[in-house]
């Protein structure tokens, strides 16, 4: 990103000729696709592995985002008796017999290790997709009585996934850091509200951590309770056999690339503070060649002094002292990297006992005393935390109508809204729903510059939140070729 | 390990038959192989992944232990200016054939992903055994100048590497969780700081965390410094280029097996108060059929209250309430799984306001006085944490013999003693001395249940603190083959 001046240990006052910042060069209007590689790639959260392709690496930044909502989301799920373990990354052919219908929709995507060192194996092993069928089997030997239950575990790692289908930075990768939680329940109604709380929880790392609004609601097409072979003794009906409650629940890196799309604009990233692993950034503006040895060191003590200052309030921050590269060259830089907040202190500033800020969702600037930046600077970077949610819900609210006519639908996804129709909740009309919404409008453009077709629409949740206006046996549900009554507002969108 | 009662839901002051706890069958002495394996696994540190031989399955009270060294070591790696970063496991032929020196020793070992689902992969890719070859491409992509220096990054992962020898839960297995800090310096200098730096936190998390004492002294035979094609500017001479000095560091989750060798017993498991899950187990006492409803109540209330209190403190505590096993069979149970601090609570320890205590280390036993136990508790598990360590101190520096004369080196290591010789440091040298102290003597028991030869002894560090008597220039290298001068004390022993 910072290429090197020309002159190694460059002086100060001189006027070094240094490359630009290279920044993004398309806007995320014009060509999405490239826009969000550009921003990735160039901003540092991610370098591709160009040795296999579908694969990426996550740099420093992107780890600090991750490892905020890792050490929030452990910390929620140890309070629930949920417990951390850590199983093998492979699972033989045997026990995928075993538990077909967890791999079965993996299959195409699975990694086969078929030799060590030069020899091959006796039996394959695939390297986890998931880990239902590395895991059950324990379950089995484990839960010996209704005692046991809940019985709740955990893990972070990675799983592979050998996708066909174009890969994406975070959004669609081979391999990808998650966590999954596998637990089981003595009823279906013990299973349901745990179901609840976690949805809960990533919810809250969205709201609360990325700035990203969520709809809360029942999620549809996920078949979160599952029957399995693990069975233990009725508490209430001796030598009768139950078969326990399932839960599988996983959160993946897959939000981070959400929250680029989200906040990302044509400078680049826009970073939440509270994720950010670098919050604020010091510059030093104003010197010139005219500027005495004297007030140079004046300046540089102060900026010393704000740093301990901000550090000792708890605040991430960064000076950024690099030689030969122009006040004008960092702020473009730091943009691009989406620092939440940046701090200008020149000689004007010093004079008048402050430091000037410049807000890097808003680009709102202003200044403030040297005197309450301990407070002061924190303050607002919880203001930005809050406006940063704020604008994305109204964004969000106004984007999402309620339709009481199907000839609104698909003009309505063309200009990238999500719709909440009446539905009856049957898969062979969400079938039909899916297919009639497909559209060669507002296309997309793809990686490699050409538009893309527009998928048909999905259903995405029931709304807890139900618009008025559905009469249950006398509202019918809008896909015209249906008939049937609609159960309850649906939310539908097309995905990315 | 605890099977359910033969009645569900079963009543309070009944005796159910129960079967004994399935302990530890065989002692540390007699076979120390099938001791340690009973432990790893009845403890339920580990579970034998049965699907495929060399792996094993984490539980949670090893993933506790882990966490603990985790956050610790990140917590101080983060102070040196440590950042972390995530690279794909998967290393591909070619960027193997171009770092070929840090693949080759485990060429025989790399696991082959040769097919997607049922797709031939055109190159296949190998499971890293380590990271070197995945990343340090991207080192020489990153490091541009030598303001880039030092350049830190860390991953915590798992590696694989297809061990064709026994493998042994923690000890040797074909996965496991580590940490590889992987660094670039601009002097050896540098470089050399930063390795005395990240030993001396290893040896921290032996000493503080694990309770185990270590002998610190340079690492020897670890080739930490290499020279790589990573170049910067000389800073001190425009346009010539310089290497980087290049740091490789590991910790993995083969400490734990070194502490569960070191503690353990012939009970079982002892854990260092630091890393338990649960350091405190309280179980009721002296509640017989003839106990009445309300005494049984009151004593529940109380030990509830404990509990409460303890929480409080800050200790992690478990209340055993099963039904349908005696204070007996919970003891064995508790003891066995290594909980340093035992609580005993009856209708006499309630009638003097004390709760009884049985120290897991010593078997010492003593009585607290309720009103004090919030703070007596802590300062008891300091007390267990610390005596721990002095035991091991204590043994290790009595099994750490300074020789000068070589007919005693091979009876010294029979003994189980490690040894500190003066040694010459030539590898030929070394050889050598491996070779002529293999002995018959003493052999340990396989897993077959049949004596395993002793290997030779090799070096293993050059302590800081040397003993007296070693004169430069005079006093001769111990191996009477040699010849040479000796150098240093060096430490010898045979690894297990
Ligand atoms: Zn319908
Ligand atoms: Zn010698």
């Amino acid at each position: 990103m910072a290429p090197p001046t020309a002159q190694a240990g460059g002086k100060q006052g001189k006027a070094p000729v240094v490359p630009l910042t290279n920044g993004i060069t398309v806007t995320k209007e014009a060509n999405f696709s490239q826009w969000y590689q550009e921003v990735v790639t160039k901003c540092e959260l991610v370098d591709y592995y160009t040795e296999i392709s579908g694969f990426y690496i996550l740099r420093p930044s992107s780890m600090y985002i991750w490892n905020t909502i890792r050490t929030w989301f452990q910390k929620e799920i140890e309070k629930l008796g949920v417990e951390e373990t850590s199983f093998p990354m492979f699972l033989s052919s045997k026990s995928l017999e075993k538990e077909k219908e967890h791999v079965e929709g993996f299959a195409p995507e699975l990694a086969w290790v078929t030799k060590a060192g030069d020899k091959d194996l006796e039996v394959p092993v695939a390297v986890r997709p998931t880990s239902e069928a590395v895991m059950y089997p324990y379950y089995a030997k484990w839960i010996r009585s209704h005692r046991d239950l809940p019985f709740r575990l955990n893990q972070w790692n990675s799983v592979v996934r050998w996708e066909a289908k174009q890969t994406t930075p975070f959004l669609r990768a081979r391999e990808f850091l998650w966590q999954e939680g596998h637990t089981a329940h003595l009823t279906e109604e013990l299973a349901a509200k745990e179901v609840l709380e976690i949805l809960d929880l990533y919810a809250t790392v969205y709201e609360e951590l990325l700035a990203v609004p969520v709809v809360r609601g029942n999620a549809l097409g996920q078949n979160f309770s599952k029957m399995f072979d693990i069975t233990v003794e009725d508490p209430n009906q001796k030598g009768e056999k139950l078969f326990v409650w399932q839960n599988s629940w996983g959160l993946s890196t897959r939000v981070i690339g959400v929250m680029v799309m989200i906040h990302g604009d044509n400078k680049g990233l826009v970073l939440p503070p509270r994720v950010s692993k670098i919050q604020v950034v010091i510059i030093s503006v104003g010197i010139t060649a005219k500027t005495s040895a004297e007030v140079r060191e004046n300046l540089g003590k102060q900026v010393e002094e704000l740093e301990n200052s901000l550090n000792g309030a708890g605040v991430r921050v960064e000076v950024d002292n690099r030689e030969g590269y122009t006040p004008g060259f960092k702020f473009a830089d730091w943009e691009m990297k989406g620092v939440p907040l940046r701090l200008e202190f020149g000689p004007k500033d010093a004079a008048n006992s402050v430091v000037s800020y410049s807000r890097r969702d808003t680009g709102a600037k202003g200044t403030i005393p040297v005197a309450e930046i301990a407070s002061q600077v924190p303050a607002l970077l919880e203001t930005i935390q809050k406006d940063m949610y704020n604008k994305a819900n109204e964004y969000f609210t106004s984007h999402r109508l309620v339709l009481n006519d199907w000839a609104e639908v698909v003009p309505a996804l063309d200009a990238r809204n999500v719709v909440l129709i009446p539905f009856c909740g049957e898969p062979s009309c969400e079938d039909q729903i899916k297919d009639k919404t497909k559209s060669d409008k507002h296309r997309e453009l793809g990686p490699d510059g050409k538009p893309q077709p527009s998928m048909g629409m999905k259903s995405l949740c029931i709304p807890f939140d139900q618009p008025s206006g559905l009469v249950q046996n006398e509202t019918k549900c809008l896909n015209p070729g249906c008939g049937r009554f609609a159960k309850s507002w649906v939310m539908f969108g097309r995905s990315y």
